[in-house]
Formats: structure tokens, sequence, C-alpha cells
């Protein structure tokens, strides 16, 4: 039970479009404050603030460099957490697919 | 940006842990309010509610048994949506995943 408050917090952060912007955005490569707010057109207060209940949920995390302080977007940790909560669901349609194939498969092999 | 409203939604009722349950229950087949109340221990009403929660979001369906009123995992749609805008991050930590193996195999074979 332990992973559930991080499991609620990760889609929690994940239920805003401008955060799952930014880390689409951040998956390209890590970006500042300012170059996080330019393509969004938001303020810089505001996008502060989509990047703490980021970092809260640990999907993103601060940079090295002092000075510009980038953001990077953590790949491992509550994003592989959230698909793994969805890989049974996932297995399932893709099962079912594969079943609708096969039955497609025979209708048409009776067709013949 | 039209799938957006949906997403929000999908991932904003994802991010409590006893509908996440309700899910997992659900994609073993449907199940009436009873049934979903017993096992969680929670009261009908608190059930209720996060059935609506879910059922807002498309995640689950009314069956037509009007009697019973079962509700059924919606294997497709929102979930899918889910995953489909998890799946270029999943790529990305497999591509690191399988970078890694070829470092570590191309180190074994450089110690042999």
């Amino acid at each position: 039970m332990n992973a559930q408050p991080r499991l609620d917090q990760a889609f929690a952060a994940l239920s805003d479009p401008t955060r799952r912007a930014i880390l689409a955005r951040l998956a390209q490569g890590e970006a500042t404050v300012s170059e996080l707010a330019e393509p969004f057109g938001l303020a810089q207060p505001t996008i502060s603030k989509h990047l703490r209940v980021l970092e809260e949920a640990g999907l993103i995390t601060q940079g090295r460099d002092a000075q510009r302080r980038p953001r990077a977007l953590v790949l491992g940790g509550p994003l592989k957490e959230v698909d793994a909560w969805l890989r049974p669901f996932r297995e399932q349609w893709e099962r079912r697919l594969d079943n609708l194939d096969a039955y497609l498969g025979k209708l048409n092999r009776k067709q013949k």
C-alpha cells in the first residue's frame, strides 16, 4: 500500500494539460523556467506553480546548475509506476484485439 | 486539443486509490454496487460517489440489467488515451534500458 499516495499524487499532477505539456517538453531535454514559460505563453509564477506540483510528485527534478536551475524529467519513478498500474488493462485490450484478429481470420477462411 | 478535458478527467479520476481498486476489480468482470461495496468495507453511498466519478470520466459504464445495474469497465476510451499519452515516455525508458544492456554487454566482452 506504500506506493498508493505516490500514485495518487502522480495521477493528480497529470490531470492538468499544461503540466502534461511541460513533461512532454522535458522529455526532449532539460529546460529552465523561462524556456518553459515562453512556448506556453504563461507568466513565470504560473509555470513555477505547475513545476512545484510536478516536483512534489517526483515527476521532475532540478538540475545541478545553480544559476539556471534547469528542470529535468524523472523518467523512472512515479511515471513508471503509473505505467505499471496500467499494464494489466493494456494487456487485456491487446488480448481482445488478438482474439478479434483470430476470429476475423477464421471468418475469412470460411468465406473462401 | 479536443481530447484534453477527457484526459484531465481520466487522470483526476485515477488519482484515488479506491477508484483504481474498483477499476482493477471490474477488469475481472462486471459487478453491482453492493458487490463492489463489500470487499472495500465502504458504505454504499461512498462507493456510489466513486462510481459516479468513474462514470463521468467514461472509465466505467452501467450494464443493461435494469434491476442489478452492474458496472462494467470501459476498456477502450479514456483508459486507452491515458496509455497513449504515456507511450512516448515508455518508449524512451525502454530505449535507455536497451542502451544500458548494449553497454553492459560491451563491458562484459572487453573483460573476457
